[in-house]
């Protein structure tokens, strides 16, 4: 099956749909209507008839999108109708946390090798995982054929990580570091840096400086 | 002041501009063009002279941006040249390294109350901070002045923890829990879900799956 070409808008709330659609899943709800995902996922409802008219003309007028068909549809336009492998270098707090979190994910992706450069965090375990000497990373990533690499690791060696990645042949890279990467044209890299979103927050809070609240200086 | 009324994408590229900046700036770099501000970001030059004409005409032909300049005004747009407090519920592992990683955060914003439910995890200290019971979250964020609350709880707890916020008087929220919040039209939520970048990600994977790395499998 050759997908359908996505705006990158479009893909960034899919994963937002289908955890709204697995939440009612899971309640038995058989469908829903695009006002009632609108609510759930504060977007207007005819945004999301517009995102959903891309996996085919499949919503009914009264009755709604079928629950259990969109989440198929999602899953395979995500790729995650197929098994997909994560490794992860950097086993400090962020790293640590992110393995966790990737219980939440029941789906086909999961991170199959974690990696450290620190003698004192190489061989203990994480979910399972033992965490590995970053030398290994070039080997293990390609007989574990994983695709996707994640990097939690202090940003002055975020771009040798990266490079590392690219030299194994990863193909996804999601940087936690807070720092820009260069990577080939054909690696398509995410940044999660939680400053920028936490940066670009304070923005949008009262331009007048809220005096609600007293503070209680002295 | 009154700010300039700037689109979202943009006020998302503000803090790369910062921080790639501020790199030039401990390098003692004066003045910078468009189109090493490209390499750097990644970006085209024309996209991000058009960003920076927001905050008036102050490029030069041949010489480029000033760069101490340009870190002002963004500051100043960002609302970084007045202190801006930030508490943060949830001191697990993930909570845990988003303090540490605000010590990058050598600007004005600071995280400085966290919070927990956890009796075993309140009173220890993180970053000289003392983990304060969550019912104590009000008083604080009143008595602080904190404008923005981080939740690092896990997703079950998140929507409780942003109502506390609400209540409690918070102008903006990053939500890092897998899960969407509802608060009020006023409140500013950005979502640092990471299972949506990764998830995300893997839909702009080689689409017809990559078979040069071969997969050890047996």
């Amino acid at each position: 099956m050759k997908p359908v070409k996505i705006s990158e808008a479009v893909v960034r709330r899919l994963p937002l749909y289908l955890q709204v659609l697995n939440d009612l899943h899971k309640r038995d709800v058989q469908t829903v209507s695009s006002q009632e995902l609108g609510n759930k996922l504060d977007l207007n409802p005819a945004q999301i008839r517009k995102d959903l008219a891309y996996f085919g003309d499949f919503g009914r007028k009264g009755i709604g999108y079928d629950v259990t068909y969109l989440i198929e549809k999602i899953r395979q336009i995500l790729k995650l109708d197929q098994p997909l492998f994560v490794a992860l270098v950097g086993a400090g707090n962020l790293g640590r946390a992110l393995s966790n979190y990737t219980t939440y994910l029941k789906d086909n992706m999961k991170i199959t090798a974690i990696f450290d450069a620190n003698p004192s965090i190489i061989g203990t375990q994480i979910n399972s995982l033992t965490v590995q000497p970053i030398d290994a990373l070039k080997e293990t990533v390609i007989a574990l054929n994983i695709r996707i690499g994640i990097i939690t690791v202090p940003a002055v060696e975020a771009q040798s990580v990266a490079d590392r990645f690219v030299e194994a042949g990863i193909e996804g890279i999601l940087n936690f570091a807070p720092t820009v990467l260069r990577v080939p044209d054909d690696i398509r890299i995410h940044y999660a840096d939680f400053t920028t979103e936490l940066l670009s927050l304070a923005y949008y809070l009262d331009k007048e400086g809220n005096e609600e609240n007293e503070p209680a200086m002295d």
